[in-house]
């Protein structure tokens, strides 16, 4: 048996969420003394207190004074109400679909032994007595509920946060791009810690609770639990798909018109559009990736447990044994914990060029410090071997080797994380190649980009194919699994460095719109610079991820549905395997076309506000706002609903008609070609964007060669970072949801497939 | 048994494909009678017999007068120089590739059984003897020799036709649009049924020759025959790499420097690289396309004649059921020689709006007539019952049940072309929007057309699909492989329509270098526009069909690798499978990027000749063609070898160090995800082309709206055009080559790997 009790787990696991939460709401504490107003009723002396008063860098430029400061806070103001009404209309909308999939859900899953209440033999452990399939319809019901709520509250929660400390950062940036950087930096742990700790608690109190009815029947518990994933998925389905919509149609239209027609820079205040750009950011790429990696953690998560409670863990009730990956979870959190501290207080930021190496730093040392981790809590929480069930069999595993899965995940992430800032920064040759063939246009500029993000996806694959080829053949699909939550187990400081960029994006939008001087812009540019990077990085993290959740959810899915071989050899297998292929494209197509025209919509408003209100140009007129805010959430409500519909909907009509084996192909296919497309569409559009920031940092001799701002170069460059807003915002990373949602929901639906599936084979 | 003896058999084929040859020597003539030069010593009488003394409909503009003619003749000329020239450079290189290839056959195959000469018992009749490895390896050295020797010749003869119509199709354009239209259509049609005439004779007189040394063997002898496949295939991957590359290198470095910087037309006798990029149009889309479709087809035969031959048909030595493959393409060579005559004979063009129709009618007469077709001759050359190989097992299949596979087939490409049609043809509403995107820059252009390009692959996957299934459960790998057999069947047609695309080209370049009248350029143009639309439908038809044919010579592959089951659920499958998917990704990065590259070589070129040569601009200086001539050959070649290894040597690697599960997984992968690649790149591409066409036609209001050529919107079209030059062009067309290329590969060598294959696995 294993060395921790099982007591010993019950307190460890909840401690490390409270620990995480504790220091998420610390990090907040230290974010929030920066002051946005001065404190009510403060002398000089309390101002100085609370750095209000603090003596501005700048100030004898005149232009960060204190109406500057005070139209900072009007901004966030405006910002955060932007993205507060957004959500709460997106979340009725998917509300209403949530509803009324739960009661699919309940109805399929019911259905399976005709809504009997009665107890009937294991699936797997034949001889013992399982609960009713009704109860675990039920309970699958509720999980799915909590995973859609708790999927909720991280992306609702990071928004706040975010859109609470985009002013702050930039007020920070008056004093230097180190205490900017820290304001941030800490924001984004705010957000980071919140969702990892905040996930692992209600999974952990959600299991508890379960198990008071389900007793030893732990197939059923935790098959049950699945709901889970899938109800965190779906909400991150349409999180990033509307989120990417509103922020893109927000940002290719207020840049089509605001940069190219108009020739004003980024975020100029007399754009229109520019709120609904800065709202964009907050519900688009924190909202939304903040449920789209929660999303990711409880698949993974679930897909371990549901397999691990058919292996010797689950068939023993070792329960210690069972909750070992939401053991790896917790020591993650303590992991990023200490991992954060190097950032933010164990060395301090002077320069811009100190930036992308802290957060690399970050990377590496919460992997390095994870390894330790993951070592430690396999020796404690694992027997020294044990049985994975393996597709009908049991396979003998020894914890050493386990250890060697989670690992080999966590390095895996490591490496795709390198590959892509390789490929995305614009410190190295790729990017640099890109920025060049601006030289003779936006067409060469547009194929170069598209080679760069296709050959990013080659270091990516062969890293995700050796780590499924060791995880897979050391522990089955547990293997998987687990390397999935290794690539997942530091997620708090991926989250972080991912927040924080487009925390630092406002932070300069802000600085522009309150008309703060051009060096304070500046250092918000460095930070957002290495904030595209980083974005990229959680892309690749997150599509890396869901490459192996999905195979342990399609793993766990083919094992509950009985299913023995998939055989490419198949005619059923071979056709759902090249229509899967192609799911990825027909929702690219749909969301790209989606953003194309609500930036249409949004060009028209943006013109006919600048050619009707008068002095708009010159600044003395005042855009309206709100009616490109109501543009873009209605467009992205709206068009959320087709692309949302073909993922939620594909696995149920392929299961109920063409059944488990079509369905097994489907999400083949739909893997191994998703992965590659939100890849390289990822990549590509930070590419475009960095080589954009490139020509206009103007850092290099060959980048001021192809400056400035305004040069044919430069312009050929916008062009092509509109034409990546969609790719690497929308399409690409709403892919990895793809993937992973169509596994986890048939994995769900596999008791019903199983039993009722494959009608139209059935009928002829 | 079947109503058609072996003699008969013996005759009809070749009988078919020296008709064929007839007929395509008959068009040549006709072509031929449009005189460039006047004939020696001809006085009035004969030069009006010839037609060269024809009354000019614009005569009276002064602009197409005798110095003009002469003018044609002289970049007609230079035309084919240059085409010659650069297929020679390209066969030298690739011919010593080949021989080193052969060479690697030779060995491979040969050490099976360790270089033996005795007889071995066959693999699948194990009661039998067979003729001896080494002499298996030797005879698939030769088929393979031949197979490359067929296509050079098939590219070459293609390109020789294709630079001997070109002007005369300008000067037929000066009577009006229908002439234009048959000259072009007729070179075209010389091209198509010397094609598939040669090819399906060289088979023929292979197998019959192999014959006499096999004699009863038909599994060895099948079996060497499918290096016919693989040679062809080769060859084209080349063809097609190379070919593209230098046709795109040319055109967007001409465009670039000629429309954007200097504001010239297309075709411009001023620009530099306007030679280079007429050579382009023969040995890319010309010479590449006939090796390319030559390739497929010579693999669709051999998959359907090795699975058969291990079926009843050669267990019994059943001849004319075995040539039934060979017996449907003689079949479409007599039906594709009626279709022809609607389009020459039977009709006549009056109209610009007629081209495009009657080119559609084209793809349904020959469809409708082949259904009849290969009706009858799967009743006169099946028997009623036989047994198809099935993975280990025996299907019984009826005659009728394989009529309907090839019909599946035939009509599934109908389907595909259409629907490509419908993606890139500005008739309909998906070009015009794209073309409506340009209103507010290249960047929603660009997003417009790629997800047209994603949203295209739909219908044509579903047709594929509902292809594979029901082929596949009435006769398993057989039914697939004369399913692709079917789409191949009207070859003729197809490739008769699509060479016309690149010759109407060629014929408005040379009329607007010869500085021919507007009206003449616009009767080209309308020729060219139908032309693209063409090409596209032919590009759906390639991949169509490699996908089919691929998977035929998948299954062929698996069976005599000894495969059984190919489980995605097992480790070694499934990193096969998400690699393969990659590899189309790779494969486009290294195309796209060569094309971006060379004609980035090309800009500086024609750049440096604007600012050096003095007059160029004004028309006085003559510019130095003959140097972009060079720099797009040297470009080609070198480029060429890169991605060109990387499809020759995957399946070799893949093969001797992981083995026939994880290649079989990679060929799988390659295939579903590569598909998708390949259609969505050549609809793009063809949508993005069209558009700028439909602006710059201006035959709508709308389209007008958008114009004129020069305005903001036909400069954002003119970029996307350019993108999508590679897209349509290299990568795109390269893909199926890429699919099919590694399926036969993989096949030939099978029995290498199965005795040898899988070292890495095998040592750990």
């Amino acid at each position: 048996m294993a060395i921790l009790s099982e007591a010993a787990t019950e307190v460890l696991i909840p401690l490390a969420a409270v620990v995480g939460l504790a220091f998420a709401i610390v990090q907040w504490v230290l974010v929030s003394r920066v002051k946005l107003l001065p404190s009510a009723g403060g002398g000089r002396g309390a101002r100085d207190k609370d750095g209000f008063g603090d003596s501005l860098i700048e100030q004898e430029e005149g232009l960060n004074d204190h109406n500057t400061v005070l139209k900072c806070a009007e901004i966030q103001n405006a910002i955060a109400e932007g993205a507060t009404s957004f959500l709460f209309t997106e979340y009725q909308y998917v509300g209403i679909f949530m509803s009324i999939f739960a009661v699919v859900i309940f109805l399929f899953l019911g259905s399976v032994e005709g809504f009997s209440t009665k107890n009937h033999p294991c699936t797997y452990s034949k001889d013992k007595e399982c609960k009713p399939a009704l109860f675990n319809a039920l309970f699958s019901t509720v999980s799915f509920l909590l995973g859609a709520i708790t999927s909720v509250v991280s992306g609702f929660l990071g928004m706040k946060i975010a859109t609470y400390a985009n002013a702050r950062t930039t007020l920070e940036a008056r004093k230097g791009v180190g205490k900017a950087f820290i304001t941030a930096f800490r924001s984004g742990a705010v957000m980071g810690f919140l969702l990892a700790s905040n996930g692992l608690l209600v999974l952990y109190i959600t299991i508890n609770l379960f198990k008071l009815y389900y007793g030893d029947d732990w197939e059923g518990l935790f098959e049950s639990i699945t709901g889970y994933g899938l109800g965190g998925s779906s909400m991150a389905l349409f999180g990033r798909v509307g989120g990417g919509i509103y922020t893109k149609a927000a940002d290719v239209g207020a840049d089509l018109v605001g940069k190219v027609e108009r020739n004003i820079p980024e975020d100029d205040p007399r754009n229109p559009a520019v709120i609904a750009d800065n709202v964009g950011d907050n519900v688009g790429d924190i909202a939304g990736m903040g449920s789209d990696l929660f999303g990711s953690y409880a698949e993974s998560s679930c897909a371990a447990l549901v397999v691990a409670s058919i292996s010797s863990f689950g068939v023993n009730h070792d329960f210690t044994g069972m909750c070992y990956p939401l053991l790896v979870s917790s020591v993650g959190i303590i992991v990023c914990l200490i991992t954060t501290l190097f950032a933010t207080d164990f060395f301090e930021i002077k320069g811009v060029k100190e930036i992308e190496p802290t957060l690399k730093k970050q990377l590496i040392i919460s992997t390095v410090l994870m390894t330790v981790g993951i070592a430690l809590i396999s020796w404690l929480a694992l027997p020294a071997k044990f049985t994975i069930f393996n597709f009908g069999e049991q396979k003998e595993v020894s914890n050493w080797g386990l250890f060697f899965c989670v690992a080999i995940g966590l390095w895996a992430g490591l490496i795709i994380g390198y590959v892509t800032e390789y490929y995305t920064s614009n410190a190295y040759s790729p990017v640099q190649d890109v920025a060049d063939a601006c030289r003779t246009g936006a067409a060469t500029n547009v194929i170069f980009g598209l080679a760069l993000g296709y050959k990013s996806v080659i270091i990516p694959i062969f890293a995700i194919a050796v780590g499924i080829y060791v995880s897979f053949t050391i522990a089955a699909m547990y293997g998987i699994a687990v390397a999935a939550l290794g690539m997942l187990s530091t997620i708090a400081t991926g989250l972080s460095i991912d927040a924080y960029g487009p925390i630092s994006d406002n932070a300069g939008g802000i600085a522009e719109m309150a008309g703060m001087s051009h060096r304070i812009r500046e250092r918000t540019d460095a930070l957002d610079a290495a904030g595209n990077t980083t974005a990229a990085i959680g892309k690749g993290f997150a599509i890396g991820s869901a490459a192996l959740v999905s195979l342990a959810l399609f793993g766990a899915f083919v094992s509950r549905a009985g299913v023995k071989v998939v055989d490419v050899l198949s005619p059923k297998v071979i056709i759902g395997l090249i229509v899967g292929a192609m799911l990825p494209y027909w929702f690219s197509a749909m969301t790209m076309k989606s953003v194309g025209s609500a930036a249409l919509k949004m060009v028209e408003e943006v013109r006919r506000q600048f050619n009707t209100i008068p002095g708009l140009m010159e600044g003395t007129g005042k855009p309206d706002y709100a009616n490109c805010v109501k543009i873009s959430t209605d467009a992205s409500i709206k068009e959320m609903i087709p692309p949302g519909a073909l993922v939620m909907l594909t696995p149920l009509i392929v299961g109920t008609f063409f059944g488990v084996q079509t369905l097994s192909g489907v999400l083949a296919g739909a893997l191994v070609s998703g992965v590659q497309v939100a890849i390289s569409a990822s990549n590509t559009g930070g590419a475009w964007d960095n080589a954009k920031k490139y020509i206009e940092a103007g850092a290099s001799e060959h980048a001021r060669s192809l400056g400035p701002k305004g040069s044919d170069c430069h312009k050929a460059a916008v062009i092509g970072d509109t034409i990546g807003d969609p790719l690497k915002d929308t399409s690409g990373p709403s892919l990895n949801i793809l993937i992973k949602l169509m596994a986890v929901e048939s994995l769900v639906f596999a008791p019903f497939f199983a039993t009722h599936g494959g009608l139209l084979f059935k009928l002829f």
